[in-house]
């Protein structure tokens, strides 16, 4: 859709030269052959095998992450990684990512892609498309494209009384690391990373699909809030014996910081998910609790576990 | 990707009821069987036929769409419709769309959606997945998907010297409509609706792959930018007879105006794209010209057609 200005006046800045330059830096991935990727109305993708996965999701600068503690670099490869992750969620198998951008003249638009670039490579997979706009804000959507062979994705309303709940991993770090960086710590600082720089459990949710598991979501808005989400989707109840907090990090920044990305996992066996990772040499999941029949039934230690954690403004 | 915030002082404006609203108009489509949208971490679609063609566009009001002189529906019809056309350019069959809404609080959200929905009603697709974020500026992030089984998608580079060179319809229309409500026309004046709810060329882009069209794509900045883009991608020139221009636009209108979105199309066999039309029902394509060798030749009766038309500013 293009500005309704005089485009007579629109000379000045040419937007092909500048997607030119950024087509430069995302060109630089890993490009399968027989597809057709920036230049041309659309993207072309080879078939998808199986089940088609989407999903799109927008980062604003100043909202979704801190422009005084954080860079532009960070804020394109956080959009991806953390976009890559509903992939994670339904056990996908990524295969490409777009980006539509849009900033206030003078912003430094490689910067942003140079992070997004970097966020594809480190999780093997590519750009394939993107848009460009002015704006007031830095905005970064970035839908992700995924399948899922054989028996296909896994869903959050799957999970059946008596399942097993494990996570990837302990909880709490990026809200930890948040913390951190605003009581000044470096960027290096593995907590700070975390939360700057999140990794998508890409590997752990296809061998959770492989190990035919229930259902799966990732903890984006913390555990607190999405567990409550996987109930009510299965239309289930939960018994958590524990919570596994991160090192560095509180427990409520475990139970309601989200941005961990972790995957949260019912399965009725176990053993099988665990021999599936461990043949991976994905670290062990770590078991909660377990799903239970009754929907009132929402409980930690034997306590009810209130319904909290990451909620927008709109 | 979540806010900075304390997550404790979010609480106000629940999310998920906002999401709940949206989805009640976004669900109000038609489902396939089978297939899973809003509610999980992703979308699952069924198996796409053929290669996955994919593009990205992203609108912001203010900048793509003039605030005083349109809706909030009209910018949510327009983003969707115009991201389609993407897909008509490729000559893909349409298989979903995603939205990515950014906005600032009070920003009647029903209505971008509603706006959205009205577009791929009309165009007989459906939105798969979104994404909602606070923001200063009002943007639509529009990710689309489609599928092009058999020989495959139509792309810019396939033009050679010989084809004819043809659009689907009289240009500038789009740019009249801006310029007559801007003078005070009505919303439903003919023009002004072909600014703001422009129509993408789906049923042209698959009947044109369907004749075997050895080039395509949409003219969205203008074809005195367009062609010169699809000349370009070709490696060829080009020799215009004529251009049609819509009744009530100006030639300047129909050369570089942009947005019209007809298809701009090259075959070696015309007769065949005409028949294919005649079948279809679709109003019989305009031919315009041919592709010439010399890729320096660029001309509109006889003199050199310079390159101008809608850039963004960046």
């Amino acid at each position: 859709m293009n500005a309704p200005t005089d485009p007579t006046k629109e000379r000045s800045q040419h937007e092909d030269d500048v997607l030119e330059r950024i087509a430069k830096i995302v060109g630089a991935g890993v490009v399968s052959v027989g597809e057709h990727y920036v230049g041309d109305d659309a993207a072309v993708l080879k078939p998808f095998v199986g089940e088609a996965i989407v999903s799109t999701d927008v980062a604003v600068l100043g909202i979704h992450l801190d422009a005084e503690l954080f860079s532009l670099r960070d804020l394109g490869y956080k959009a991806v990684t953390s976009a890559l992750s509903d992939l994670a969620a339904m056990g996908a198998r990524p295969r490409g990512v777009l980006l539509a951008v849009s900033a206030p003249p003078g912003t430094d638009l490689e910067e942003i892609h140079q992070g997004a670039v970097e966020a594809t490579r480190a999780t093997g997979t590519v750009i394939v498309g993107g848009d460009l706009s002015g704006g007031r804000d830095v905005t970064v959507a970035v839908t992700v494209l995924g399948e899922c062979p054989g028996r296909g994705a896994v869903l959050r309303s799957g999970a059946r009384a008596g399942d097993e709940l494990l996570v990837t991993g302990p909880l709490g770090r990026a809200a930890a690391g948040l913390r951190r960086r605003r009581e000044g710590a470096e960027l290096s600082d593995e907590l700070v990373e975390a939360h700057r720089r999140p990794w998508p459990r890409l590997a752990e949710g296809m061998a959770a699909r492989g190990a035919h598991v229930h259902a799966m979501m990732d903890l984006s808005d913390g555990i607190a809030l999405d567990l409550h989400r996987l109930a009510d989707a299965s239309q289930v109840g939960f018994a958590l014996d524990d919570l596994p907090v991160a090192a560095g990090a509180t427990e409520e920044e475990a139970t309601s910081g989200g941005e961990d990305y972790e995957l949260l996992i019912a399965t009725n066996d176990p053993a099988r998910l665990r021999m599936m990772f461990y043949d991976r040499g994905l670290r062990e999941p770590i078991t909660i609790g377990r799903v239970v029949p009754e929907m009132t039934t929402r409980t930690l230690r034997g306590k009810d576990l209130a319904r909290r954690g990451f909620q927008h403004r709109l």
